[in-house]
């Protein structure tokens, strides 16, 4: 019942890549070998009202984050425009690219230049009328490695998603990079243990969660602690459950969803920032403030993760046959 | 992105049953209200050397808990003796019961004098060679309300569970009784998001968690917080994930395993106490110390449970079309 090796430092670590000969089919290949130690950064960011500024900021900030030694690095859900759901505008649809497209191509060529990979959400424009709330995720050599079409849809006052994305439909997702397995899921996501146990499962060492979550300022004063708490308390929990590191990036700052000068009306939505870094026992190794942009650098040890299970070995006893009901809406028999 | 309201003290609440008539198919039946708010207790106790005296604690305590207002009342798991677990004993299966059985109709006759639901754990013995670690939950008149037999079952240094109990072939449950639907889990299921979700879709305003879990002397001063923070913070996200209340109800005091005087070998385990209730946002409104003997009273309030689904309409948005392959152990293709 113990974790009995405890966690370094979230130090920097330099990253070597032993080049293997590997021996299949009588075929010999090169392969690359995957750390066994790997930094992590998280962009709390601001975003302003022109979608240029924030694109170039993100850039800038992926640069930075390289610099302090990050092999991967995350951004905020939606990072390249105020939060547009505070409003409900079919022009707003406007802001949606392809992916591939413009946006996609800018973020894998910083990505390569900074020899990173690169987590970044998008507003994916998918066909006309169909649009859906992306996960992007990019090699360090440029390329596109795959993307995660956020699964789980809110809808409540000011963030009014279900207008604007289509539920994704490429299922929970992991995807082998050079930092090996990563896992991808969005803001609401977060909520379901679902989305973290089935993206686990699929060997992922860190959920990574792009957010964009704040407080109605009317109700901070009462509601914004427990919310918060919750919010924190839950992601922590996907940690523990899994035997995975949890990276949460959120933005900082008030906003009106303002795009170019247009506005919702009311008094907008303060995102309260507070993005972490988590490993797989829940332990807070990494976090930011609540009001300022920040760049969290952590890292992932899997000799760490290899022993937390070891000690609370939760994957060893999950009763498999027994989960099948979780497919209902309710076990209600109705 | 709010519960606007905000939950109130746990202070004690007079159950009022209102007689309702109702005509089904053309027959007036009779039926009992349930009640909109009710108190629970949460009994945390030390498990000395002899069970008939375990058993007599628990039944004053019982007593205690209904004069202080309780209408359902907790145990911790495998109340009547020292944690047996610490030692492999063929020896100990002695300890176990049917049910019914002696204690099973000592322990419903404690519900019904006090007219209290009581959720026990047991030991019990269902066959020569087959036995389960099972929650007996009894009516407030004293019948045996139901079963259910732990799922998932851990095995590790000094929790030898695997060599005692069967895991439980009932399926996660959630009782109807006089105060609705109450869910029991038992300790490791702790750790299982499928454990709880299951539980709470079959409409239980709480899940109960009997448990025993402590430190290893050795490690708590490394380990210790780090251990009792995970713990408490996934079961707090059980609650937020579910929108239901928690109690977690754990035993108290340095244990050997001393049955009749004998103990296993080594320096025990230190049950560390920390009983809780939270609400369906994971607040903690009442919180048991590491080392004392206590009982916790706490309010269900099912317009707080309300409330609270509805400002976080989590059960609205699941991707029950896409949960299916949590049957599986791993996802990883072999």
């Amino acid at each position: 019942m113990q974790p009995r090796r405890n966690i370094g430092g979230a130090g920097l670590t330099l990253l070597s890549y032993a080049v293997e000969v590997c021996v299949e089919n009588g075929a010999k290949t090169m392969a690359l070998a995957l750390p066994e130690k790997f930094n992590v950064a998280l962009i709390q960011m601001s975003c302003g009202s022109e979608p240029a500024d924030n694109l170039a900021k993100a850039i800038d900030r992926i640069a930075d984050a390289a610099r302090q030694g990050a092999h991967v690095v995350c951004l905020p859900e939606l990072f390249q425009t105020q939060y547009f759901c505070q409003r409900e505008d079919a022009v707003l649809f406007d802001l949606a690219e392809p992916i591939p497209g413009e946006a996609s191509r800018t973020l894998g060529e910083a990505a390569r230049k900074n020899k990173v990979v690169l987590i970044a959400s998008l507003f994916e424009k998918r066909a006309p009328g169909l649009y859906h709330n992306t996960a992007a995720v990019f090699e360090s050599d440029g390329s596109l490695r795959g993307l995660y079409r956020k699964m789980h849809i809110p809808d409540d006052p000011l963030y009014y998603e279900k207008f604007y994305f289509t539920p994704g439909d490429l299922g929970f997702r992991a995807f082998d990079t050079s930092a090996g397995k990563l896992g991808t899921l969005v803001c609401w996501d977060q909520w379901y243990p679902e989305g973290a146990r089935l993206t686990a499962l699929q060997g992922a060492s860190i959920l990574f969660y792009p957010t964009a979550i704040g407080w109605h300022p009317d109700e901070k004063a009462e509601f914004g602690a427990a919310q918060h708490d919750a919010w924190r308390t839950i992601q922590r929990a996907h940690a523990i459950a899994n035997g995975v590191y949890v990276a949460v990036v959120n933005r900082v700052g008030l906003e009106t969803g303002n795009i170019r000068g247009n506005s919702a009306p009311g008094k907008g939505l303060e995102f309260w920032g507070g993005s972490f870094f988590c490993d797989p026992f829940g332990r807070v190794l990494a976090e930011g403030s609540y009001d300022k942009e920040e760049i969290l650098v952590g890292e992932v040890d899997l000799k760490h993760l290899e022993d937390t299970r070891r000690n609370w070995p939760f994957l060893r006893d999950r009763r498999i046959d027994s989960y099948a009901p979780i497919t209902s809406r309710m076990l209600d028999g109705k």
